[in-house]
């Protein structure tokens, strides 16, 4: 069910957040403790922005527990926006195309969760891209799908009201289908400026997020890496979280998000 | 630290004992229950005797749970004998060279344990493989050093004495450098006809063995495939099996195997 | 542009033809001759038929030139039919879905050639395949879509067909899209017992095709494997193959073709 | 026999010369032209100098003309020294530990050539290598074996003498075995400040090497990567490269060399 990391503040090396504590995501990579798998070994992926206003990124298949290059990456890049994220597949092939974060010109999006009965809706969702954005469409994951989607729909305007637009739709698609499996949503999208966090499930049971805010910079995650609870906030189911260097993290509850869905 | 099996015995296909039980061996890549580590997903590796007399062998670094390959081959091949291992690497890079099984000319090895401050004494210990030996050594494991010291020792002609002398050695040298860590050596050798296991360590606690003997064939594991114990017998701590299709397998305990080792 | 090799009649060991000879597929994907680029090094595949009704397959990213694995099983694995496949890419993904031989049920289908202006019509061709279908698809290819459209069309009864009315399809689309580059097909289709070559182009300028025919059995090859062109025919341009070990092998001309599109 | 780069001087995006030239490296991983092979696509590795004493590596073993990873990177990454390699193996596997650039604390090393005979004198070889640097050896090529016995004879210290007094010592070696291939090394070593290359070969017939020196920057290539002559000049056969930024390069014959080797 995948675990992932962002943060946005002083530039800091990516090690510091994703390699070095107790409780990292490379180590959740093997030993999550409240992801839906313990184990998320199918791919990996990083993305940060550094001096171009289009973030890199560097995916692979292979599980981060035992990619030498991702840790020499990771303490050799130092960037003031980037995100991690470990890949446990719901389904579709172990592919670099596949793994998180995906990127479109500025945007850098990922998520854990998934769309239930994906593959009994996976061709009437696809025909929802318009071509501009179908055209960026290079894996098979329902991840991606999401992502298309929702920049059709005006993500890059509005990223809480186009995504809940987005997640209706493809709801309406999951009940027409008769599927009873839930759209569990917790993700997180950036512009390498704003930092948009996701905690939406239609069971009410989105996977964990958890943040932590300071004068540096803020820490987005689905487990604390720290090992503990202490000093971590939860972003609160049905919500959703804004971040932006120099401004106050806002963080809303469900009430919010769906006055912005109209 | 490792899972295996392997089969001896009328033909059959190795998806029939690696992927299709209930705990397979592509289970236990990713859920071991008596393994060291609960996750084997640094490679995995095949070997099989088909028509020729030196077995074929496929072996990859990704995750045994993920690799299509891997099921679509083992669905294909049927083998009279055949190995099959997932690897939890104890320090070595993943690469191929460093999955298991390990070939020379018709002989299969693989290994569960590993040699306690292996990295302290691994020169020492590559010094005494003889050069034609040593011009087979591919990875940088300790298994692979073990294997050709055994070669060099004997091993084709006394499986079990000439294993023995050589964890003597091996021993010796692990003294002298004063590694307290053990050496744990449960394993698997075979010539296409005979299987020889060994489970052997010196600090009493070898990882686990089971086999199952039946008049198609043999099957050992070093924890049962589907899910429980009834049907399964130990392989005693310190002692070896010897299985030869047609014959009577042969289990003996360890003051067998230290009278051998002169 | 991909150079490949196929193989009906009596069992063989797939090295005999694959890795062996003097310019054998393996020495192809670095040093081809008359293919349209001199390197194949996009990832290669097999495709054999042993005791099962469907056909096992192994398919990887890397170079066959260096992959131990692929020799390995040539050596191990004799089979009555099977196809070989070393790619050069026209544009979309190196990854495993992406290389040839695709399967579906008994069917084995691999391509040398492309469909000019792919990217401009990819979705409208991806578009006419049925869903039944469309759920194998796995990759981006051309050759993929080729293949899930003619089955589409009756591929499994009509081999030739199938595939004429299916190329005009294309054909149509590409016009409609005013695209200016040829559509070539090179291609090679078996359900294990019958073997379809098909040597196609728009333009005329089909990419190479020959054969060799022996009581023993047929090799269908992009360019001759033993480095010289005695004792191979051409498949003419614009003309089809069809091959059935125990039977005499045909080989029509343009004209029949294009009678059976109707 | 494998094509690289090198460049030092004010910070430049690595893209800018390992990419995007028409006659790039990446272009020659395809299509070299000065090279023993044409093809260069046994992996690829590149090594930068960001805000640590310690270069960064990425190394991975597909083409680097296929690999988005590379091309992602390179995009991102600014440095004011750094090396870029595809290789083409001479005989050792395709693996990461294989790939080059070589580091060494501060230092990174990269190879073009090789030791004839090698196989027969590997042993010996890597037996010269003292435990401090032996703890290094990750793969199994000759171009590790000589970076670790330089280093060995004082690398970091005197690059020249250091490398002249390692090749004297192979040779002999190579002279004992009776080894008739030649000892080709064109290479380069830097430590982020200073750029060492090296143009030597026992039988007259070392592997290209130009470099381009301008107020920017100096860039050191297997081959010119705009594809013509015009504005590069040749590193003298026998002879060896110094270059530090803010200083003269100095560019000496063979007759300072041997003396060096002293």
């Amino acid at each position: 069910m995948c675990r992932f990391l962002a943060y946005s503040g002083e530039p800091v090396f990516l090690s510091d957040l994703v390699c070095a504590p107790t409780h990292s995501l490379v180590h959740q990579s093997l030993h999550a403790d409240e992801g839906k798998t313990e184990t998320n070994g199918d791919g990996f992926g990083i993305g940060w922005y550094g001096e171009r206003p289009e973030p890199g990124i560097y995916r692979d298949i292979s599980p981060a527990w035992s990619d030498e290059n991702l840790v020499n990456l990771c303490g050799q890049v130092r960037a003031r926006t980037f995100f991690a994220h470990v890949r446990a597949s719901t389904g579709t092939a172990t592919a670099r195309a596949n793994c998180h974060p995906f990127v479109y010109g500025r945007h850098l999006f990922m998520h854990n969760g998934q769309i239930g009965g994906y593959h009994r809706i996976k061709r009437r969702l696809e025909a929802l891209i318009p071509d501009t954005f179908y055209d960026h469409r290079r894996g098979s994951t329902d991840s991606e799908v999401i992502f298309l989607l929702a920049l059709a729909n005006g993500l890059e305007q509005d990223p809480v009201g186009a995504m809940a637009r987005t997640l209706e739709t493809i709801r309406g698609l999951m009940k027409e289908a008769g599927v009873s499996e839930p759209l569990r949503f917790t993700a997180l999208l950036t512009d390498g400026e704003t930092l948009t966090a996701y905690r939406w499930a239609c069971d009410g049971r989105p996977p964990s997020l958890y943040f932590r805010d300071g004068p540096g910079g803020i820490v987005v995650v689905s487990e604390p890496i720290d090992g503990c609870r202490e000093g971590w906030r939860v972003v609160p189911k049905g919500g959703t979280l804004r971040a932006r260097h120099g401004h106050a993290t806002v963080v809303t509850g469900p009430e919010a998000v769906r006055s912005r869905a109209a």
